[in-house]
């Protein structure tokens, strides 16, 4: 079922804001800004000054504040004109926030599985969201080795939503083009991918680093290795020309949220402001990428390795089965877009035909998604942005290790992605590589 | 060398204009209005008393005037709100007046070989061009077996400098995905051939004809054929999805003006209006298949039929070996863009592995083009929009033997287009099936 939003025949235009009014949240500003605002006044309770107020982003690019109230408590998530982590002198755009709150109105539309937003000011790049108090970071609970089981099939079902939902499987061409070029300006988002997963780990760069001296001779090796750069420049094109659908553009296990509170499982997908139309492989690869990198960080992280280790390879082929399950049954009963009409098979008794076509579009789906999963474990490795699972494996040289079988398993990934070509098999050459069970 | 024009950096923005103040031309009001264009009545000179005005549109859309006066004359393409072929019944957008200046700019300044632009009257969907007096519709010397050696290989390079310099290639990202948006709104005459090229000729539909009875039974078989059919929705699907380079969309040998005045030959390309961001292989493809077309319809046009035809399918091996030609260069010369960075080839000294991966890019190339030349060819015969090449032949008889010999090589282009895999061997398929010497 689709819920009202702004993918309705009758939703008004959206625009990117004046951000002339802009002005930064310092902490002491949070809770005036935010009583102005009723629907956030009323969850939170009380008065401004009985709310308190923390500072808790953990990303590299914006503000996130938790506000608790009397009554309940927010997130708030502003903008900034910079990348937080670096400083004024690499300027991002405040539109960024447009995007997101854009991205995350369509995701709650078509297939939930976010956090509820009462508010978005977008001339203030503020998105004020419900606080998802009992929620953590998944890959800080699957570094801790906590394993919740519905978050593999609630993303698998998330990304088949959005991304059928969002293609010219399920709206008309002209629709579709509309949603494209509204998101083709979040152009400097995409440029970050475009960089730092696609070009800067294949050449020296000063935003590069690796486990040194463990890396050195590898990261020189992987620059030099022309199969793998053409691999990674075909991916590339692809995710620079591959309009496919309103991908999330940065679907990692830091980008979604669990929860077990009252032994209900709860999981959430956050901050979607890469969102553009781009290839429908690249989020499900991005997901699949951090899985296997949790997996390789394992040995780095103490005994007990092996049953999680064989748990995350499960957890990856359930992404891929469950995505796979669901996207064929909107396949079968929401195949209203321009693309593989109906009335091309189904309307002519060819049921059989259509259901061929879905598996040579999965298969071909499914095959960029490994690539694309390669791409994303390599850069986490040799590029700018590392991830937790590995960066807390000490010492170095145990760290490398970890980081040395994941980037085989990378570089078959981008080049040998069309004869691996399933998930399945892709998990048992992680397995094969990290010695795991299988 | 690329002249100055909308892509330069400093470019000013473009908007599709407001027809509030639209008035459609009537022939005897169409030299009054010229007159009012400065360029325009320096041009013909005189008085517009003295212009001579003939209405010659033999396309399906718009109103064309010639205007002849004194010292010079004119061409004036205006669009209608709706299909003149058609009538009202058939609303069609206005804006596709300004998508076409848009992309006759570019081409002009990436390409050469247009009609040149003496004035553009946004808001009366205006296009004032030189008047190309001495050329002819090269479909029509074409049917006349007149020969313009010169036509494959400025037509091969147009499209490499159009298609190379609109791509990810050659354009930042950003500015790339700015055109995207741009022409993305260009939807109703995307719409067009989504349904006219992709869908219709596979189902029963009342703008579907074809040569009858004689292919009544052919026609039934192929909206049955369902291998076919995924073949051409696997095509849709990247006329829908892949926004590699601005491509004209309709770049059949009806959109081409050739000329030999005073031994001199002379060749443009017109008509941009179906102009998007897609797949590169789809214009490459248009071409072929209207070359293809001409090669099986000359058996219809009586004696000395033998020579034409080989010469034909020459034709359509140069426009691939120009257009991968010039293509080659580009890339060695001017990949500025994201994509396929010099960064990691040749600035590393390894311009071996750029060499092989421009090999795999107009290999994959080449089979979109067959692909696309395969559905381009059979929706001329099955569809609405046919080709006077076939049309004129008489009897229906032999016009249908023709035909059918055409869409066998259709069907294999687009079925079999990775197996066939080049443009020599498509044209080889071409003579066996056509019993033409090669």
């Amino acid at each position: 079922m689709i819920h009202s939003g702004p993918l309705e025949k009758d939703a008004p235009p959206e625009a990117v804001p004046d951000y002339g009014a802009y002005e930064p949240l310092a902490l002491d500003r949070v809770a005036l800004r935010l009583a102005a605002y009723p629907e956030v006044a009323a969850r939170l309770g009380g008065r401004p000054e009985d709310w308190r107020v923390r500072e808790v982003g953990d990303g590299n690019l914006n503000f996130v504040y938790i506000v608790e109230g009397p009554a309940g408590s927010v997130c708030a998530k502003q903008a900034l004109p910079f990348v937080r982590l670096v400083g004024e002198s690499w300027p991002l755009p405040l539109s960024r926030s447009f995007f997101e709150h854009a991205a995350l109105a369509r995701e709650a539309q078509l297939a939930g599985a976010v956090p509820q937003i009462l508010r978005f000011d977008g001339p203030q790049a503020l998105i004020v969201m419900e606080n998802l108090a009992t929620h953590v970071i998944w890959r800080k609970a699957l570094t801790a080795r906590e394993r919740h089981e519905t978050a593999a099939p609630v993303l698998g079902r998330f990304m088949a939503e959005t991304l059928f939902r969002t293609s010219d499987l399920h709206l008309p061409a002209a629709r579709k083009k509309r949603e494209m070029a509204l998101f083709s300006a979040n152009t400097a988002l995409a440029k970050i991918t475009e960089d730092l997963v696609f070009t800067d780990p294949y050449r020296v760069h000063p935003l590069n680093r690796w486990t040194s001296p463990d890396l050195d001779e590898t990261a020189a090796a992987v620059r030099a290795d022309t199969e793998w750069k053409r691999a990674i420049q075909d991916l590339k094109w692809q995710f620079l020309t591959s309009a496919e659908a309103l991908v999330h553009g940065d679907l990692h296990t830091g980008s979604v949220m669990v929860s077990n509170a009252d032994g209900a499982e709860d999981v959430r997908v956050i901050d979607p402001e890469f969102a553009f139309y781009g290839p429908m492989g690249f989020d499900v690869g991005a997901l699949l990428a951090n899985l296997f990198l949790a997996h390789f960080a394992q040995d780095g992280h103490g005994p007990g390795a092996e049953e999680m280790k064989a748990w995350l390879l499960v957890q990856a082929s359930r992404v891929w089965d469950c995505f796979a399950g669901r996207f064929g049954e909107l396949w079968r009963t929401e195949r209203g877009g321009d693309a593989y009409p109906v009335a091309l098979f189904e309307a002519q008794g060819e049921a059989d035909a259509s259901q061929e076509a879905l598996d040579a579009f999965l298969a071909r789906l499914q095959v960029d998604a490994l690539g694309f999963a390669g791409a994303k474990m390599a850069r986490r490795i040799l590029g700018l942005a590392h991830v937790s699972d590995l960066e807390t494996i000490e010492p170095a040289s145990l760290r490398a290790a970890c980081e040395t079988r994941a980037l085989a398993l990378a570089r078959q990934l981008v080049v040998e992605r069309g004869t691996i070509a399933t998930v399945a098999a892709a998990c048992r050459r992680a397995a094969s590589l990290s010695g795991a069970a299988t």
